[in-house]
């Protein structure tokens, strides 16, 4: 396995694959891996020839009060996880060789990134698809591959790819989660055991929710009540958003027609948790 | 020569090319082409195996009251200026397939953008480097051609390229003139007799400059004074801006010290047109 940490050398390796007539797959990560990563990357390897991982906690999309410096980093054993998972290179720059001083572009989308996560952190997306633009011309990849998890984000990408002509395979990977429901995030290292005891209220609320929906419930305003009436009564909890959007326009809806996501984001203390369930899809928690 | 109209099938083209390890040359143009456009062509042809040309009016870099509609278009004399001159392939769009109807994605540079024609026309770079990114994902270059007579949007691709690590070799050609020194641009066509004998004024102001910079002078308050009084003498004549601006950064600068340009912009009845000189560098007017 290569670890490449120069823009330069990975693109010389990605250009020389191609050459080649390898298919490239490509899963753009901030590190700290955990089973929803490595779940990325077996897809990724059923869909390239060459499978790349970038690690990169991307400042960009840190708020300045955000936990930019406290974001989990174990390069030694994210190396050994991605080599047994049969990743073929690393891709993992510094700041100074992804942002040199006079850095001044920024790739922006607008509509989809307007709600949710777009509200609560302004700067996120911009930065989100600023730097997957970077890594897609750097790694040049044939296929990526994204968590759902970070269901808007997903959304984001996929417009981003589809407006700029990027050619390239956008996937979307189910989240993976804990035995007790938990979606996996390198951010769950946070928790104390109460707040992790508390973090159970998203996944159990999105259940919660599917449950009314297989009995037939389609108002999302009925639907919500339950979700922050449950969520609101665990302690340490504060919620930043719930709500039930169309999935192409991530707007509002008050009925769940059409592809329908519920979308999550509760702080728990000083942990932000995000989860989703797009309705109609199975619901395994 | 082909004439691919299609996204996906420009793709596809450019796929093949490189997978057969030719080299792509690329110059993006609006069109209705003069000798200045050859000029980048033969460049072009000279630097790949295969030389590609866009033909498309961008509606994203003109505001609602500017010349999109009027902007002049001959696509078949076009075809066979470029077969003449060794085109491979023209890409030429429709507005459907470049912007569809949720289009919602948008590249921008910050800093390079602020000063001249990022004051005057706001919206402007902002298409011209969202369309250029579009183009390059869908022709896929080793090496894009640029005329340098619009100085500022060349540094603003430079600059995007390098920012986001595009793999791509940026070109500046300059300026090819008119016998009596005005500077080739499809928007002469609007001139009548009389506002093309005051359009000499932006040519002939750089010469003055560029004489009174030959002599020693680096002041560029005196030397810009010499300009304006040059230009404003002349009828139909509007100045839009002449400033004096270090390459790099686009900021004004009080004295003529490394790489700097004289940059002009002058509203000739209702046409406004462009023109620059880089100090130092030979001026044949």
């Amino acid at each position: 396995m290569k670890i490449i940490r120069s823009v330069r050398e990975m693109q010389i390796f990605a250009e020389s694959e191609r050459g080649r007539g390898r298919r490239i797959a490509f899963v753009p990560t901030m590190g700290y891996f955990h089973e929803g990563h490595l779940h990325l990357m077996r897809e990724g390897r059923r869909r390239g020839d060459c499978l790349a991982v970038s690690i990169y906690v991307n400042p960009a999309q840190f708020a300045p009060t955000e936990d930019f410096e406290a974001y989990p980093r174990d390069f030694e054993r994210d190396r050994r996880l991605a080599e047994e998972v049969g990743v073929e290179v690393i891709f993992s720059p510094d700041n100074r060789e992804m942002y040199p001083e006079d850095y001044q572009t920024y790739v922006e989308v607008e509509g989809v990134t307007n709600n949710l996560c777009g509200i609560s952190r302004p700067r996120f997306f911009r930065g989100v698809t600023t730097v997957c633009t970077k890594l897609f011309h750097i790694v040049k990849p044939h296929v990526a591959v994204f968590g759902r998890k970070d269901f808007q984000q997903f959304v984001t990408i996929k417009r981003m790819v589809q407006d700029l002509n990027m050619d390239i395979e956008v996937i979307g990977i189910s989240t993976t989660r804990e035995p007790d429901g938990l979606a996996m995030s390198s951010r769950n290292v946070y928790l104390n055991p109460g707040e992790r005891e508390s973090a159970l209220s998203l996944s159990r609320s999105l259940n919660i929710a599917n449950e009314l929906y297989k009995k037939g419930e389609r108002e999302t305003a009925l639907i919500l009540r339950e979700v922050r009436k449950f969520i609101a009564g665990h302690p340490y909890v504060q919620i930043d958003y719930a709500q039930i959007c169309d999935t192409a326009t991530m707007k509002d809806v008050p009925r769940i027609e059409g592809e329908t996501v519920l979308a999550l984001a509760v702080w728990i203390g000083k942990t932000r948790l995000i989860d989703n369930h797009v309705f109609g899809e199975p619901l395994d928690i």
